[in-house]
C-alpha cells in the first residue's frame, strides 16, 4: 500500500484499495538527492494507480507540506476527475500549486476536521492532530474488512498556540471500535521523550526579542501557520511590525488569515516598501529560506543579493528550523555568511527557536496505546526509523509478526483475520526535469555523472571516404576539462597528435567510419589521462564529404 | 598567518613569520563540496609561502590528521628540503603518504613530546594534548616578539585510554611565560560543556559486547588509534579475536604497535582469511567507513559487495563516529541499508558509542584561563564557530579588540605592544583533480556544473564555403538530455529543424561560420528548451571543407 515515504523522507503516498474502489491518501514530492543531476524534483510512479484508474474515487490530503501535496499536479494531468479531499488550508494550498501549473478545472472538496466523507466502499473520517502546518488531520478509513487509521504527520501539543489540543476523544473512539491496522509517522522514531510545544517556541522568541537592539530577521518554512503566529503575537508585544517577504510566505499568510487560522492585529503588518521608513527596533522581517535554497530570501539576504533588505550590524537573524539531512552544508553556509556581515545569529534547537511537528517516542507510544491496533506499518522515514518505529510499536503489545516495516511499492493485503505481505508495485522514483516527467532515467543521470565528474571533449573530422582522406579537422573542443589559459596549447597539441594518428590508419581503415572513430577515441582518451589523470567522456564525430 | 582553516572545517595551514624565518605550521587538504564536480581534494595556495621560500625553515605538524597532513605531499613537491617535524606517528602516516605520492629523499625529523627544536630566530616547544589520534600536539612558538601557543587539535581528557592526560603543568608554565599569541581548535566552540572522555566509549562498547549474539563489525577512522584500542581490549575482555579490514587501517594498526601506541595482546589478532573459521560469537571486525565513502569497507558491505564480509542478520554494526556535515546523506543510506540486511545498528552519540576529539566550550575556556593570551586568533572551524570562540576569550579576560575573528589568507602582525591585521594573502581553495594542482578553475568548475544540469548537445555540420552549401550534416550528438528509448525520434526531428533553418540561410551568411553555428545553436537551443524546458550546453561545429 505505501508506495513513496517508506525508506526515505518525502514523497509520500498510500492507496488504500478494497475490492471495487481505490482512494490515495497524500501525493507528496521530494527532493532530489546531490547525485541526480539536474533533476528539479522527485515524485511516485503512478502505475499502480494507473492500472486501477477504473477503481480511483478519490485523493484525500491529511496536510498541506511539499512531501504530501507537491506531486499532486502531476497526479491531476493523469486523473483529472478525481476529487480532491482535505481541510481548507490543504485544499488552498494545492490550488495555488495548481494555478501555477495552469491545471484547469479541479474537484476540490474541503472538509472540516471530523467529518466523515464516503468513497464507495471506503469512508474517511478527518480528525484532528497538531503539526507544524494548521489543518493537519489523521484519518480514519473504514472498509469492509476493518478500519485503516492513518496519523499522516503529528505530534501531541498539549498547549499549541491554536488551543485546539489533537482530537484525542475522537482518536480513542475509532481506538475503541477495533482498528485493523494503523500507518504511522515515523520522522522522529529514533528521539526519546516527548517533542517540545509550539508554545516554547514563543518563550525563545520572547527572550531574543527582549535582548534585540535591531531588526528582526525570522527564516522559517512559508507553511509553518503556527511559527509565523508566534512571530507576529511577538512583535506586537514588543511595539514592532511585521513584514512579509516572498512570494509563497504572502500566499500562506493571505489564505491562512482568510481561513481564521493567522490572527493579524490591525496595524500590526506592513509592507516591504515600508521597511525604511521605521527605525530598526520597530522591524520584524519573516523570510523563507530556513533550508539555505538558493534563490530563498535569506540565502539572497546572506550574500547580500537581496533588493528588498540589506543585512547589516546589529541586525539578529533567527534560523527557526533545524537543516533536512543533506541540506546542512548549505544551512551553515549561510548562517557563515550572516556573522560575516556582523548580524547576531540564533539557530537550531539549541535556543529553542525551533521545535519539530513530528511525534517522538512517548508520542508515538501514546498514539499506539490509544489506536491499538492489530496490524501496523510504519511509514514516513528513513528505514533506519521505520525499524525503531517497529520496535516501539511491539513493546505497546503489537504481535511482532503483525508489523510490517514496508518498503516503498511494498502491497500489503489485510482480512479480517490477517496481513501479509503478497506483492510489489513499482515504488521508484520518477523524476521531474524542465517538462519532463519520469523521461530522466538511469541512463540520463550517469551521462551526466559522467559529464561532471571530469567533462567532455569532441573530435571532429571529415573524410571523404571514396579518396580515404582527411577533407577538414580534426577540431578538438572541450568543456569541463582544461585549465582556460591553457587550454589552447593542449588543444593544439591533441590536434597534432590525433592529426599522426589518422596518417597512420590504412586506406581500407579510412574507409570504415567506425575504425576511424575508435581509432579517435583511443587516442584521445590516452592522450588526455597522460597529461591529466582524467578520463572525460569522449566522443569522436566523423563526418563523410 | 592563517592560510586555511579559517572559515571551514578542513586545510588546515599556519604561517608563522619572523624578519629572518618562516616555520609552517600543519598543511591540511579538504574534501570538496558537492559544487565542486569531479574535483578530489582541496589544498592550500602555497604562494604566500612560494615568497617566502628564502626564509623557509620547516613545516611544523601538530598530528597525523588529513586535514592537517593531507597537503603535504603537495607541498614537499615544491619546497623539497624544508623539514618536516612531528612526533613519531604524524611522521610515520606522512611517510605512508609519501610513499603513495612517490615522492623522493624527505627531510622528516621526528621529535618526543616535550622537545624543543630552533628554526633560525624561532624555537618550537612540543606539548603533548589528547585528540583523537595518537601524538598530539600544541606548539609553543618562541620568536622574538613573544611566544606565539597553537593548540592544534585537542580536548582535555581527564581519563584518556594511554594514562596520559593533556601536559598541564607545561603548558601552564608557558602561560606563565607570557604568550603573546594564541591560535586555537574552534571545531566544538558552539558545544556548552565538556567533552565526554574517549573511556566513556569503551563502557559503550563494553555493553554493546555483552549483548551481541553474532559477530560484531566497528567501523571508525583509521587514524583513531585510542578508539582501536578500546575495541582490541572489549575483544579480549569478551573472548572475541580481531580482524582489521581495509590498507589504511591495517597500515595505522602496524606503525601504531610499532611505536607503542597500540597494545595488541598475543594471538588477540587474525587475519582476514580466518573470518571463515570462527564461529560469530569470537569475532570482531574493525574497517572503515564510518562517513559513508563510496569505496570504504562498511560502504560496500552494507550493499554487499565487500569481498571478505557479508552482513548477515544477527551481526551488530558499530558506526563509531558522527557525520562530518556534507556526509549525514551518505552515512544514513549506509545505516539504512545495514538495517536492510538485517544488522543491529547503533549509531550516533546517543549510545556514546562515539565522543568527539574536539575540545567543548568549557575546555576551551580552560585552554585560554592556562595560556592567558595577549591575543587571541581562533582557527579551526567555520566562521560560526570562531565568533563563538572569540566571545569565550574575551569572558576569561582577552579585551575584545585583541581578538581576531580571521579569515584564511588574513596577515595579522604582532609586536610587543600591539597587533593588527595588515594584509591578505591569497587564501583560496586549490583543486586537485587527476594530476592537476590547481588548473581546475571556476570555469572549468562552471562548465562542469552546467553539464551536470542538462547534459550538452552538439550540431556538427561541414560546409563548402566557396559553393556556400552543407556537404554533410548536419549531424546532432546528445549526452545527458534526451530519454533513451525516445531519442532517436527526438534527434531525428531536431536534425531535420537544424535542416530548414540551414536552408534559410543566405548565401552570404552561409559564407560565415560565426553566423552559420549562430543560427545552428539558436535553432537547437529552442528546439529542445520548447521539448522538455531544459538548457543542455549547446555547441555548433561547423566544418570548411
Amino acid at each position: 500500500m505505501p508506495l513513496g515515504g517508506c525508506g526515505e523522507i518525502g514523497r509520500n503516498m498510500t492507496v488504500i484499495e478494497t475490492n471495487d474502489d481505490v482512494v490515495v491518501v497524500d501525493c507528496g514530492l521530494m527532493f532530489p538527492d546531490e547525485e541526480m543531476y539536474g533533476v528539479d524534483i522527485v515524485i511516485n510512479d503512478f502505475s499502480y494507480v494507473r492500472e486501477r484508474a477504473d477503481k480511483l474515487r478519490a485523493l484525500l490530503v491529511t496536510h498541506g507540506h511539499e512531501d504530501h501535496i507537491g506531486g499532486i499536479p502531476y497526479f491531476v494531468k493523469e486523473f483529472a476527475r478525481t476529487p480532491i479531499v482535505g481541510t481548507a488550508l490543504s485544499i488552498a494550498l494545492i490550488k495555488a500549486k495548481s494555478r501555477e501549473h495552469k491545471l484547469g478545472d479541479v474537484d476540490f472538496r474541503t472538509v472540516v476536521p471530523g467529518e466523515r466523507v464516503r468513497f464507495g466502499s471506503v469512508e474517511a473520517e478527518f480528525i484532528h492532530v497538531n503539526h507544524s502546518v494548521a489543518g493537519a488531520c489523521a484519518l480514519a478509513l473504514r472498509t469492509p474488512v476493518g478500519i485503516v487509521f492513518h496519523t499522516g504527520d503529528f505530534k501531541f501539543d498539549q498547549t499549541p498556540i491554536d488551543g485546539r489540543p489533537a482530537d484525542f476523544a475522537r482518536i480513542a473512539r475509532v481506538g475503541e471500535e477495533g482498528v485493523l491496522c494503523m500507518l504511522s509517522d515515523s520522522t522522529n522514531a529514533e528521539r526519546p521523550g516527548h517533542t517540545l510545544s509550539e508554545r516554547m517556541v514563543g518563550e525563545a522568541f520572547a527572550a531574543i526579542f527582549a535582548r534585540a537592539k535591531g531588526r528582526i530577521i525570522v527564516a522559517s518554512f512559508a507553511s509553518n501557520v503556527p511559527r509565523i503566529q508566534q512571530v507576529i503575537d511577538q512583535a506586537e508585544r514588543f511595539g514592532r511590525k511585521i513584514a512579509f517577504l516572498g512570494r509563497s510566505l504572502q500566499n500562506v499568510v493571505h489564505f491562512a488569515t482568510e481561513l481564521g487560522h493567522l490572527r493579524i492585529p490591525p496595524g500590526a503588518a506592513m509592507k516591504a516598501e515600508q521597511l525604511e521608513e521605521l527605525p530598526p527596533e520597530q522591524i520584524v522581517v519573516m523570510t523563507t529560506g530556513s533550508q539555505g535554497e538558493p534563490m530563498s530570501g535569506l540565502t539572497r539576504m546572506s550574500v547580500r543579493d537581496h533588493n528588498r533588505l540589506r543585512i547589516v550590524s546589529g541586525d539578529t537573524v533567527v534560523v527557526s528550523a533545524t537543516p533536512i539531512p543533506g541540506n546542512e552544508k548549505s544551512v551553515y553556509r549561510t548562517i557563515n555568511n550572516l556573522y560575516k556581515l556582523g548580524a547576531t545569529v540564533v539557530h537550531g534547537t539549541d535556543g529553542r527557536s525551533h521545535v519539530s511537528g513530528h511525534a517522538s517516542q512517548e508520542e508515538l507510544l501514546l498514539m499506539l496505546n490509544l489506536v491499538r491496533p492489530e496490524f501496523f506499518v510504519p511509514i514516513h522515514g528513513e528505514y533506519r526509523m521505520l525499524v525503531q518505529h517497529g520496535k516501539l510499536a511491539v513493546r505497546t503489545g503489537v504481535e511482532a509478526e503483525n508489523v510490517f516495516v514496508a518498503e516503498d511499492g511494498d502491497v500489503l493485503e489485510f482480512t479480517h483475520e490477517y496481513g501479509d505481505k503478497v506483492g510489489k508495485a513499482y515504488g521508484g522514483n520518477v523524476l521531474v526535469d524542465g517538462s519532463g516527467i519520469g523521461d530522466v532515467g538511469e541512463a540520463v543521470l550517469r551521462d551526466r555523472r559522467a559529464l561532471a565528474g571530469d567533462g567532455i571533449v569532441l573530435v571532429v573530422v571529415a573524410i571523404d571516404a571514396e579518396e580515404a582522406r582527411v577533407t577538414a579537422g580534426p577540431d578538438v573542443v572541450a568543456r569541463g576539462v582544461f585549465y582556460l589559459p591553457e587550454s589552447d596549447g593542449v588543444l593544439e597539441e591533441l590536434r597534432a597528435e590525433l592529426r599522426a594518428s589518422l596518417d597512420a590508419i590504412s586506406v581500407e581503415g579510412m574507409r570504415d567510419v567506425g575504425t576511424v572513430k575508435e581509432h579517435l577515441r583511443d587516442t584521445l582518451a590516452k592522450a588526455i589521462y597522460s597529461r591529466t589523470k582524467r578520463r572525460p567522456v569522449v566522443i569522436p564525430l566523423v563526418m563523410e564529404v
